[in-house]
């Protein structure tokens, strides 16, 4: 692996040149007027992919924007094969005046490259393109097979990749999926970040009175919705944080001391998260810390309501309806469909007759989870560790990526989230960036993977 | 009072042909192209008032749309004083397609006259005005003096009549207030209206983090405002009804035995209610019947709510605020400023460390009551009694007439109101309409009332 090692330390310039030819192409997928610039960029990497060596590469058309596919499988069938997803895509630029450089003008300051999608994916997955690039050069073959997918509605919703995901297995069939396309827990510590918390998502609209009603003339006899409403949210969840849902937490699986104790030696500063969000004071199940009660505890939040008159000053009714939209975080074993069952018949168990409750479900995301003792995790630490010279920390998130639950489900292969980016990259805000020693490393990282997944 | 009354039945034609002139005027408040219409409106009355033997007739210029004024002084300063209000501003026709017959060309089907504004007020106001011609045309005098306030905005708010009234105390001063604005309980039941609830409105807004965060990286450490404004609300009210803030009932006046009969001989059936708004069940404090809990007891509502995403599908956000329009009923002798003082510290002693919370106050109108036993009350019994050959009942209103406790507080005139409507007229609909023997009847019950006032 040195002589691998050495080359991409001398290809340094050439590869920042090739990314910044990338970063350079158009490819917000959200505004139509870039449709053509987003296929341009589909094109520009297809064709960089023929270059550097896969053997085959495509376009494939969706019903919104392409997906760039591409794959190696010269290891051989009984080699290991590795799945990388990334995407092309990128945020808007708004607010533009904001920007200290042209967002797609890739400007290098001070060690960091500045253009929209720097972090957020192009650096990332085009750190995958040169380590892969870098075996092809120094061996002429790679220790795995490799598939390439890359798609380009990440920002919009990964509609159009999660049908094609499903309808495609046997092409995408691999050992893991490789990912990078998140942050590092903080500046100086390469992270793994091996569990998502999944989730759940109801609307629910509490119907009184037939219309609105004169609150002078009813006041005092009818239930009102948004006091119904009011009063069932109030019975979401208890005073300590516990979701008050029969059978809520049945199948929470408990997180062994081990994975906990990497928690506890994160750096993590209450009064500073507090400063950021300028609250006096955080909630929740308080036996648990605050990093354990985003990552390895479900939750439960009201995204919205609304009800009655919204506008500005006074109208006095008492509104015929009323709605809010619940959200629930989850974590492994909890299953989205039960979870979105239980509380649909705990709001209707505890409405009033006085009212009819609708409930309807949006959607839902399984947590997932990768075992830090699996394969592509190890694979990963030793990557990470060996580019960035530091041992990886173990992280999860209290968000969802909802294509890995795809990937974990569909594929039936662990993903194995192996960021790059730092939380101050601004992403999906003025002046992204990311930080060359992490876009180099990654080169690195990428390359040592499969040499270490290949040897697992 | 024979020969008067014999007058008004010899002149029932001529009356309704100057009601249907009246009617033809388009004098709609709120719409800006009407604007000419109103005030030529307003002229018409001036002129008609002046033919019919008032005095002293004026055009008062408001910011908005003119007020009508006239007085006769003539029955001396130790006769008693009778300031009549209405208004000869009407509501707006649309949905037009609704009306059987062009809502400004009054036609009477059925004993039922049809137009904008028969019941709301022109109808009920031009009562007054032919109750009093008739008492000039028989005695040439009146037994009380009278004034005339007839303003153009009340369906607009009435703000510039309640600055009139505030700043010419001197020039309406009078012994008491007499209003045909409202309807009977039923269709064959004269009613007088004595009393109205009062109202204090704020909006309080729950202020959590400083902007709206991610529900994933935040979900299960942060109060969510939604939930926290959920949770205020529902310590507004128990199950029985009882509203939670303390002090809020010290002020409230007990209603006595003979009124609460006056209530509970009233035909009314819980059934039909319920029908009418569709609902399964009534709520409140059910020590009291129905009737006495939107009339003489207070309550609370929530008018309005808003926090988060309100939109169509889902955004999962923990919000950075909540709010919501809450409003009070209230009754004799609660203060509208003193309840919304402890309401606001109740609503900020309730809510967590984690939130700032801030009440707004809207507005306050205190409530209303003119004792049955007073001499306008008893002399507006008397009246309907021989008017209409019926024995009236006594009601109160769950809602508030704010000019009723401005004429009550400013002027220290009690109000009297003696409705001439019906529940089915349909005012502020299509199809508003006036039944005749309402008119004639409403004719013949002013020159009463004048007489019997006079006496007591």
């Amino acid at each position: 692996m040195n002589e691998l090692l050495n080359l991409i330390e001398l290809k340094k310039d050439k590869y920042l040149e090739e990314l910044k030819e990338f970063l350079k192409l158009k490819s917000i997928s959200s505004e139509p007027e870039y449709k053509e610039e987003v296929r341009k960029t589909a094109m520009w990497l297809k064709i960089h992919l023929s270059k550097i060596g896969f053997e085959k590469t495509q376009i494939i058309e969706t019903k919104g924007h392409p997906i760039v596919y591409a794959e190696w499988l010269g290891a051989g069938p009984n080699a290991k094969t590795v799945l990388i997803y990334g995407h092309y895509d990128v945020q808007p630029v708004d607010p533009l005046e904001e920007w200290h450089t042209p967002p797609f003008e890739p400007t290098v300051i001070d060690g960091k490259i500045y253009a929209r999608g720097t972090a957020d994916d192009k650096g990332q997955i085009f750190a995958h393109i040169k380590g892969i690039e870098s075996h092809f050069q120094t061996y002429g073959k790679l220790p795995v097979n490799v598939k390439l997918l890359i798609e380009g509605e990440e920002e919009t919703g990964s509609g159009n990749v999660e049908d094609f995901i499903a309808e495609n297995k046997k092409m995408l069939q691999c050992d893991t999926v490789l990912i990078s396309d998140t942050e590092w827990y903080t500046f100086g510590l390469p992270s793994i970040c091996y569990a998502l918390r999944g989730i759940s998502f109801v609307e629910v609209k509490v119907i009184g009175p037939n219309r609105d009603l004169h609150s002078g003339s009813y006041g005092g006899v009818v239930d009102n919705p948004i006091f119904v409403l009011a009063k069932m949210l109030s019975k979401l969840k208890d005073e300590n944080g516990k979701i008050l849902i029969p059978g809520f937490y049945d199948k929470v699986a408990k997180v062994s001391e081990e994975e906990r104790k990497h928690f506890k030696n994160l750096p993590f500063s209450e009064d500073e998260f507090k400063k950021d969000i300028d609250v006096e004071e955080l909630s929740g199940e308080f036996d648990f810390s605050v990093l354990e009660r985003i990552w390895i505890r479900p939750s439960i939040d009201v995204n919205g309501i609304k009800g009655g008159y919204i506008g500005e000053g006074m109208k006095t009714i008492i509104p015929s309806e009323a709605s809010a939209k619940i959200s629930m975080r989850l974590v492994p074993n909890q299953d989205p469909k039960e979870i979105t069952e239980k509380l649909t018949e705990y709001l209707i168990s505890i409405a009033p007759k006085s009212v009819k409750v609708n409930v309807t479900p949006y959607h839902g995301g399984n947590p997932v989870i990768t075992p830090i003792d699996s394969p592509g995790i190890k694979a990963a630490v030793r990557a990470l560790e060996l580019a960035f010279n530091q041992k990886p920390v173990f992280m999860r998130e209290g968000g969802s990526i909802p294509i890995t639950a795809t990937f974990s489900k569909v594929l039936g292969a662990p993903p194995v989230l192996m960021g790059l980016g730092l939380p101050d990259d601004n992403i999906h805000a003025p002046n992204e960036k990311i930080n060359l020693d992490n876009f180099y490393g990654g080169i690195k990282a990428s390359a040592i993977f499969f040499e270490e997944y290949s040897k697992l």
